[in-house]
């Protein structure tokens, strides 16, 4: 069952890894707790930014101490070099979570544009508008990577509700079967 | 200076994870230390793969003691839906080594199979007789991922050997200028 529980979206990156923390409840309005990015410097190594990442993560983690854990999914046809990059910080993301037994769940950019502004194919400042709303902020979450793991974290407080009320009589209707 | 060490290669992977152990010394061909892989089960969700990924890199790691490590690089352009797998298991990869403060370096496919074959096109089963041929081994090395990181580690104890004998005067080259 999916109560009330603190969720921690990640909108994966090595230069800014968007954090977010909302506190939903099933049949209300999620609640802001806490928004954030984690940065790494440009200058070290790949390896060292993985490092620095994983320690930030580990830090919004203990703080927070999340009950779910939603994560933007990379695509391999966002044919870039960043991808890649992209790629590694969620898979650190993932690593953090896992390590502390918090399900994990991903979800696609399309899906979590939906979940806030009732289209896949929003634009980034419509995203960033209705997280502003739908939490009732006083000003825009900033940079872009912070509304979107809030808007990450909306959209688990809805669908992670929705998907656990459906799979809860399912599971029982199994177990009579 | 590189002198006599142990290279710890790596060709990143979450079904098999190759692991090749060689002991490097400049102007000699390097011994062969160790060879395996990290398995995990693909029945797992991907952040507990990452997790038991994790664990068993850490156990080659307290077992081997590298001195460097040589991970295959990946790209996008592997344009499928693994290559975002792989790209995750190669993070981890790096982060498991960056951790212990070991330097790691990044060599391309073409890279590993030009230093061991002297042609950057070799393919798989040229890459494992040559292994096997340098490193005096009695059988070839099995499955191909363990043979391929065998080839990451014999690659980056030639190429890493040459960058640091010819940094060495570099540096020392730009401290007097």
């Amino acid at each position: 069952m999916f109560e009330s529980k603190r969720i921690l979206g990640i909108d994966p990156g090595l230069t800014r890894c968007g954090i977010g923390v909302v506190h939903g409840t099933v049949g209300r309005p999620p609640k802001f707790v806490a928004v954030g990015v984690v940065r790494t410097n440009s200058e070290l190594t790949l390896p060292e930014r993985l490092v620095r990442l994983e320690e930030g993560l580990e830090q919004w983690f203990d703080e927070q101490q999340p009950d779910y854990v939603a994560i933007e999914r990379v695509f391999a046809q966002h044919n870039t070099v960043s991808v890649i990059d992209t790629a590694q910080a969620a898979g650190v993301a993932a690593l953090v979570a896992a390590r502390r037994r918090l399900p994990v769940a991903f979800h696609t950019p399309s899906e979590v544009k939906a979940a806030v502004t009732g289209s896949g194919r929003a634009g980034k400042e419509q995203v960033t508008t209705m997280v502003t709303s739908i939490l009732r902020l006083s000003a825009p979450p900033r940079p872009a990577d912070a509304a979107d793991a809030l808007a990450l974290a909306v959209c688990h407080a809805w669908r992670g509700g929705h998907t656990n009320r459906y799979a809860a009589p399912v599971a029982a209707a199994q177990g009579r079967s």
